[in-house]
């Protein structure tokens, strides 16, 4: 049996590009004790995925050039030799982007389909949802009556924050950066306020929109927008630090030059890494389904067709063109 | 009675120059019910002063062209129509870059010299001393054999921080700028290491001597160092923002490039704002007296003679020039 990879071929220098990723076909080995073989449906596309492609390690280690591009994907279990995932079972973890996977049971987890399609495990029941429920609750805390700011709120994590937060009793405002992600935001996210950063003075509208000042600013975004967040903290304010996918194809990082704002505000800024939570996955998933179920929150999927179309279509995520989870289906 | 006064005379643009001051003669007005007359000994120079000098509010208003420079003064009560200073007493407060000060006795404080001399109040026993003291133990939360990095080290305030933590079992590391204070950091103050800035290479320095890395950064200085700490945290970690003396006469802030190395750590960024401990003010005065006392902490004072020294003194604060507290002893 074939299996088609995606190989990282070189690193980018700034923007991503096709031309990184080669298509490799190769041979699937037989199967160890332990081991089972997945067929691979759906692979994410996330934005953490331009960090895995340079060199050196962060919170994990790049990948090597010539290696199989690490991704999340989902799957079904098609052989086993392994005592906890048997034939039929439907997977999802690290499992690299590409059409089949070997995988000796590690970091992977089972996919309960009745919380929600495959798909939505890599996205809303994944990790990004995962990012979205911890970083929110766990680390921002929100009360009801608080004032919620979320930067790249139509993305698959922001749109998650803002609509826990609503479910919260939150005030929610999000950027994004089309008229249609931001009526997206008003109509299907239940967001009081969405500002396309692009046509409109971000400042000015939260100045007049939110008087009050921010309690929660969840940054998926980074650059100047972190800047104006921080001119505009409530006392109090807990800043969440999820991305800066403004940055990531930058070659020099922007800093925000208003960090001291965090000082005047009696505020702090700290971070969501998911994987702390591995353990409370469980936990998550079964709520943000309920509330999925129950028509208190929606997801929103755009999924390409093919793995061939890796390469060209990862670029998306930094430019805007995606809306909605970035999903590769594998044919 | 004639009163000399420091008046600002212009916002400075960019560094303070003594030319932003002007020196003027007043009468001083008969006591109101209520008031007291104090005669100022010593003026306290403070980096908070430059950001006083500028328009606009942060935690506090600017001063405002033709009035008398804000600043922390200490001196004793001369005339009283207040029924809580009388005669005699020792105060200090907000008192202003002046000779004698009326006040109705809001804000003011009594000065215990038994606690140490009317100079310590404007230092170690006062708003230096408690912007260390909480800063470090209620925003910092030392614990015994962490690694504490304080910049600005040989400053009032980081000098007090790097002795209360080594008194709480931590490893204490700070950045001065010249030998001379490196070595009072040594010698004097029992830090562990001392970096001259401006002649080694800090993250060299940090990556060799704390390869544990830093588990609290007080940040007095900001700009590129600040970039260096968070390259260097621990995990955990506990960023205290003080100040950013190295930012306060740009014209434009410098931002952490390396913000995001906060999450890595999952650690996280908050500040010190000491008005916010006012209550809790003589807990600490007594507990830095009794180090003080018993010889578990030293500190260093710089005076300066007579009023008219002002305009030129303060510029010493962010040329690196000032070595201790920085005070001027009215004459």
């Amino acid at each position: 049996m074939q299996n088609t990879q995606i190989i990282l071929n070189s690193r980018p220098n700034g923007m991503v590009e096709a031309s990184n990723f080669t298509i490799q076909e190769s041979t699937i080995n037989e199967l160890q004790d332990g081991e089972l073989l997945i067929k691979i449906k759906y692979i994410s596309l996330d934005p953490a995925m331009r960090g895995w492609m340079n060199a050196g390690t962060t919170y994990i280690k790049g990948v090597e050039i010539g290696a199989v591009m690490r991704a999340f994907a989902a799957g079904e279990v098609i052989d086993s030799k392994n005592d906890v995932f048997a034939i039929g079972d439907h997977v999802q973890g690290l499992l690299g982007a590409q059409t089949h996977a070997i995988s000796n049971g590690k970091g992977l987890s089972k996919c309960d389909l009745s919380k929600g399609n495959l798909s939505w495990h890599l996205g809303i029941l994944g990790m990004p949802g995962m990012t979205a429920y911890f970083g929110l609750l766990e680390r921002g805390q929100p009360k009801a009556g608080e004032t919620v700011f979320v930067s790249g709120a139509a993305g698959i994590v922001g749109s998650t924050v803002g609509q826990i937060a609503k479910i919260k009793g939150c005030k929610v405002v999000g950027t994004a950066g089309t008229k249609a992600k931001c009526d997206y935001l008003l109509k299907d996210c239940g967001f009081d306020i969405a500002i396309n950063y692009k046509e409109e003075d971000v400042h000015a509208v939260l100045k007049q929109h939110c008087p009050e000042g921010i309690h929660i600013f969840y940054d998926n975004v980074g650059g100047p927008l972190l800047d104006t967040a921080l001119a505009n903290l409530a006392k109090g304010a807990r800043v969440v630090i999820c991305g800066a996918i403004s940055q990531y194809n930058s070659k020099s990082m922007y800093g925000p030059k208003n960090y001291m704002k965090i000082v005047t505000a009696r505020g702090h800024i700290t971070g969501i890494i998911v994987f702390d939570f591995l353990e409370r996955y469980p936990e998550a998933v079964a709520q943000l389904s309920d509330w999925l179920h129950t028509g208190k929150m929606n997801t929103k999927e755009h999924i390409f067709n093919g793995i061939d179309t890796f390469p060209s279509v990862l670029k998306k995520l930094f430019t805007g063109e995606n809306f909605g989870k970035l999903l590769i289906k594998v044919s």
